[in-house]
């Protein structure tokens, strides 16, 4: 097979067929939508063998049993499929709204319409229900998409792709409007995040290793995060109650996700106050806590041990992992340029009752989410209220911080007069 | 001079300064614009002495009149960059604002608020009035900006840059906030546009070719448009007499401007009505034609010759001269075509006083200003109500069309919470 071959001709069918899904109406986008979700369900015994197939071959390559799990199309994986496919349908279309409509001395009036994107690339790991959560989303904003899985989910995609183009057919939309890559050559992400006359943004899925390398390699623009590292900083007028659940959500709901707290930074006014009681929190869920000189000698004060030093390191390591790394600030100033020169520019909170303080984290630390006195773990589609989400971005251009329906879509001008020229 | 080292310096110090000024107050802002104002007022003569040792280095280099003319300080000139200064103090401030600040299920409010970019690097040509221009745009959206005007402006961009450091620093902020690159150096260029950590955002301000190059070599994302290949479709339940005059503004009001017609598109079924007077009012003003096939029938049947035969690459040529192409098109699902075809995705408009028609080619033509009965000459910051232009956009992600403050921030989520976490 001529992979660049094989790439360029699902790009011009995936540009072709993003104009009929540009003015495609609401009740066909939903109807595919739906219709995908039945098929699912209708062929749910064959999907799960076909995945079997990708399974045995995963296991004969060896790989571990999380790899094993996330490969998996179990009963459950599969209603939940079905359910984000209905629950897309159910959003509303952000597509063709016309928003600010004003009046001009010249006459003209002057708006704008949310337009969608063109053609959107997905590049994700052997997850079989990014297939289709990225299909749905990327099909209700009006958007056609070539979806690259990991390949040792290849047969079950195929599957899959399969049944979109049955959904798609029936509400007479293109079926190239979704399209599944279907080969397991490396070189054909290396053509999709290159051919920038097909692409319009490349929407990466992954660990921080496939990202690092299309970042370097990516010629088309990308909505993607690199890492998240974390911070809580908990403010000398923090309200101790607020730091305490604050500090164990954030860190302790989930491990292993991109919102999770990874630093927390302690005002000195209030380390001795607030540092043992949530140090012997984490302690009695095995957190490994890596502090910093200053936290040491607080609660090595208070009694509590087996604390490792941090190293310059620990201050930009993403964990992922019931590790915390714990310093102590002079204040806010220190906090925001801490969080500034060694996060990610992800999701930071601050726990104060001052309200000043609070406005000046909010203004001056420079990510994409901040929080007052909430648990960095909202920083969520869902949670967010945007009824879905692709991805989150850490970058600053086009969208920022969860990204839903509407960073899958473009504002264009529209102008409408009755004859009006330029003077 | 080592210019690797040199522009890492300025990318260093303009990214420390983007820190207080993403947290300057509007009073401070104002306070600058308005004190580099009056010190370019002051300082008058200096300037234009300056100016003039750069015209006699251009005049002694052969550079053209129109060269000439552009690097030119004249009174006019500065009286109108003064001006600029004072209305751009008068916008209002974008950065801060929270937008959509609602409750979610969880307890916790999510909203967004405004914030700068970061850094913004702007590649110009020979024209000192960008100098001011683009350091004021970036000033007020609380951005550092480091300048790269043409080699032959040096002195008289070194000498402004002078005045805006001062304005600065009277105003209580960081004079790095504005550097100016002082080599003409082409290394530094290319320096500019790669390095990814100090530079958010790349502002080319030129010609096509300066553009074409700057996109292959840039590492940091441009707000750019390379080119304005602008159309009018005349449609067969067009008005008439608003044809006529969008028709002749679209084109004749300035040539060289990239928001000029260069193809028009005539329906067959009004071409034998409408054609015929368009192309003796172009010929009245000397503009040449070249026309396709069918136009070229319906206007020697009315006895107007002169015209030159269209040629495939006349579709695509941005003329910027009084040359404009001639299609005869089947109707509206043609006309689209063809835009989305051979366009730039610019700005393109309709005559019609069809609603339905008008609706869609609204929705369906992919380009950043769409316009319904008006003159496309209107895609303009200006025009649309920006208040002032950075540059025009023909790209989907970030900013499209038009680009004023608003497309030199960007949003952050902000999360408003009383101890909520995730469940």
């Amino acid at each position: 097979m001529n992979i660049d071959q094989y790439m360029t001709d699902l790009g011009r069918r995936a540009r072709t067929a993003s104009r009929p899904m540009a003015r495609a109406s609401t009740a066909a986008k939903n109807a595919a939508l739906n219709a995908v979700a039945d098929a699912i369900e209708r062929e749910r015994e064959a999907l799960k063998e076909a995945n079997g197939r990708d399974l045995a071959r995963a296991r004969e390559k060896g790989h571990d049993a999380a790899f094993i799990d996330r490969l998996t199309l179990s009963d459950k994986a599969i209603d939940t499929m079905v359910e984000g496919l209905r629950q897309v349908a159910a959003l509303a279309d952000p597509i063709g709204e016309i928003s600010g409509l004003k009046f001009r001395p010249s006459g003209i009036q002057v708006g704008q319409m949310r337009v969608p994107l063109g053609v959107i690339g997905i590049i994700y790991e052997s997850r079989p229900n990014v297939t289709i959560d990225a299909a749905a989303l990327c099909l209700k904003s009006g958007n056609a998409t070539i979806l690259r899985g990991g390949s040792e989910a290849l047969e079950c995609n195929t599957a899959l792709a399969k049944l979109i183009g049955v959904g798609l057919e029936g509400a007479g939309l293109p079926q190239d409007a979704v399209q599944v890559v279907g080969t397991a050559d490396r070189a054909a992400v290396g053509k999709l995040i290159t051919m920038t006359e097909f692409v319009d943004v490349i929407v990466p899925r992954g660990g921080k290793r496939l990202i690092a390398r299309l970042m370097e390699e990516s010629r088309v623009p990308m909505i993607k995060h690199l890492d998240g590292i974390c911070h809580v900083y908990v403010d000398d007028r923090a309200d101790l109650d607020k730091a305490a659940v604050i500090c164990d959500n954030a860190k302790t709901h989930r491990y292993g996700t991109c919102n999770t707290m990874e630093t927390l930074l302690v005002a000195r006014g209030i380390a001795q106050q607030a540092l043992p009681q949530l140090a012997r929190a984490y302690q009695a869920k095995e957190v490994e806590l890596r502090v910093d000189g200053q936290a040491r000698a607080v609660l090595e004060a208070a009694k509590i041990g087996g604390l490792v030093d941090a190293t310059e390191d620990d201050w930009s390591t993403e964990y992922l992992a019931p590790v915390l790394s714990i310093k102590i600030v002079g204040g806010l100033d220190e906090a925001i340029d801490h969080i500034n020169a060694y996060g990610s520019h992800h999701t930071d909170a601050i726990v104060t009752e001052d309200h000043d303080r609070a406005m000046r984290f909010l203004r001056e630390v420079d990510s994409a989410s901040v929080m007052v006195n909430a648990s960095t773990r909202f920083a969520d589609g869902f949670e967010f209220g945007l009824g879905a989400e692709i991805g989150i971005s850490n970058d600053k251009l086009h969208a920022r911080g969860p990204v839903g329906l509407e960073g899958l879509t473009s504002l264009k001008y529209v102008v409408l007069g009755r004859g009006e020229v330029r003077q």
